[in-house]
């Protein structure tokens, strides 16, 4: 079982059909609020050496657990408004001071990204494991009153873009594993960074959720193909991506130069923490005018059309395949 | 650095000492909401093998889980609304149809839950770990506007109450594990119960604030003694318990008769997930009625009185001692 079956088996009945789960098909529930907003409320854990890596810096644990969990209220256009987090520290991490100083970095990486993204911490749980340290953590966002982002309104004819660049945080983990010796190490440490440092894309989100330019968002997370393929899935369409539009950054592509295997991994490598959306061809223009305000790159990939699954593209017009489309969690 | 320590250094400056966190000092944050609810918010881990065991039945897995967040919600007096659950799968745990079954029945544990106390799932997140099978629940709840039940409201000369008894859920964890093989087979089962399916007391929670009965309320979940002394320190106060007055269920009672080791569980065993309340003497009456209405004991077991601290006296008026005054995660 496929956690995708296990989701829609298991956990799709347990909803009961109501309108905050909504189908369990976003990135976030949407819970009415009072008469000016609604909340976005999202939950998601993060484990050692699944998500992040025990060696990695702990202030950038503490940056990253809390913004992967903003990426998805980006994905929903809600401004970030507290959290909760849950804590079980693994008994095998030593304890005393050296956990004191860890919990200490790890607690300067949450605050610096609250400061920089917003939010404040509302509550939460400390416990023990036998396993590997692990962070739950529950982001709630406001959303403008009965406004929401979602994967299931793409239209057929509608653009598909994605910001930043792909694949970058994927290659930055096979190079934190030392796999890439041969890169420089400018690029080495840009992808390093892309890995432990997302951003969670908070400002472009709203801004496509205020000036109604998205027909459908979400964040990529579990990499480009398999998240196209979810708003493709839940707004009963097709995507089309084409190959030679997808974005890579210069360290990016150096990398791949070093080591061609890499060269699927913006395609299918995850933790990428960009947003994905569609929009009607109309919205081009002022699409572009929102990347120069913002000073992120936006680029057009693909386009929406009437049937099912994604198709990626060759510049000579032939399908793409690959051997695993993306993270699957087990 | 202790649990509290860990708490009160690195996460309460994470609060900004915002209205919703109220110092991290209740079982819930406080979200305002509409005009009529204000939201409860909580999030806690539960650990394969720390919260609940590999072997108990994946059904009994699916109602503690939810229903542990639910006593969260029952001691501030909400109602229960929704929830959001993160399930992080051991790769210990094998796959295909075994998996599918027991993912099944931990569903079916949740659903029949849900029916029983309320609440519907909003949403979640899938993973897998290489660590113990762990679930995250954020539940959500209502609260009655501007209302809520905390633990820093009690007052010097209050009475000091408890919902059912207590100890129960630890002895039948030592029973679970092969440890009390000669007690009666009924009390066996009947101990086994309560570590398994423990009833979150939304009822009693919901009117003690609605009839204004208690001053100060949280859940049993680390150990009387130890939650005990968290009203005494959010209130600023003293809590005095009458070892005598501590109630006992019968299956507990023959458990310490076969094995007076277990005498001090029902004081420091935790998982007990019973109310703990303080009220005014003058409501007296009134709690022994809504005891009768609900068809649940409460028992008066103590007072809070200025200083700090608790103590536990026996029924000759001296200070009783503990060896560990309480579940101690890390």
């Amino acid at each position: 079982m496929s956690e995708f079956e296990l989701i829609s088996r298991c956990f799709l009945p347990l909803t009961g059909n109501c309108a905050e789960a909504d189908g369990l098909a976003n990135d976030a529930a949407i819970l009415p609020g009072n008469d000016q907003f609604d909340l976005a409320v999202t939950l998601d854990s993060l484990v050692e050496d699944v998500h992040f890596l025990a060696s990695d810096p702990p202030d950038r644990i503490g940056h990253k657990i809390l913004c992967v969990n903003l990426s998805d209220l980006a994905a929903m256009g809600a401004r970030p408004y507290g959290y909760l987090m849950a804590f079980s520290l693994s008994q095998q991490r030593g304890g005393g001071t050296e956990i004191e100083a860890w919990a200490g970095q790890v607690t300067a990486g949450l605050a610096a990204a609250q400061a920089t993204f917003g939010g404040v911490l509302f509550g939460g749980d400390t416990t023990a494991t036998p396993g590997p340290t692990t962070f739950s953590i529950t982001a709630l966002g406001q959303l403008p009153k009965g406004q929401a982002l979602r994967r299931s309104t793409a239209r057929a004819g509608d653009d598909l873009y994605v910001s930043g660049s792909l694949g970058d945080a994927a290659i930055g983990l096979v190079a934190l594993r030392g796999h890439l010796p041969d890169l420089a190490e400018v690029h080495h440490l840009e992808l390093i960074d892309s890995y432990q440092l997302p951003e969670p894309r908070l400002a472009l989100g709203q801004v496509l959720l205020s000036e109604k330019l998205a027909s459908a968002a979400m964040d990529v997370s579990d990499g480009l193909l398999a998240d196209v393929g979810h708003i493709a899935e839940a707004s009963g369409l097709k995507a089309i991506i084409w190959e030679a539009q997808v974005p890579l950054s210069v360290a990016a592509e150096a990398a791949i130069s070093v080591n061609p295997d890499l060269r699927d991994l913006p395609f299918c490598g995850g933790d990428d923490y960009e947003i994905l959306f569609t929009a009607e061809p109309a919205k081009r223009a002022l699409i572009e005018a929102q990347a120069e305000a913002l000073k992120l790159p936006i680029t057009r990939i693909g386009r929406m059309d009437s049937g099912s699954g994604v198709e990626v593209l060759t510049p000579d017009q032939r399908p793409r395949t690959f051997a695993q489309e993306g993270w699957v969690h087990f």
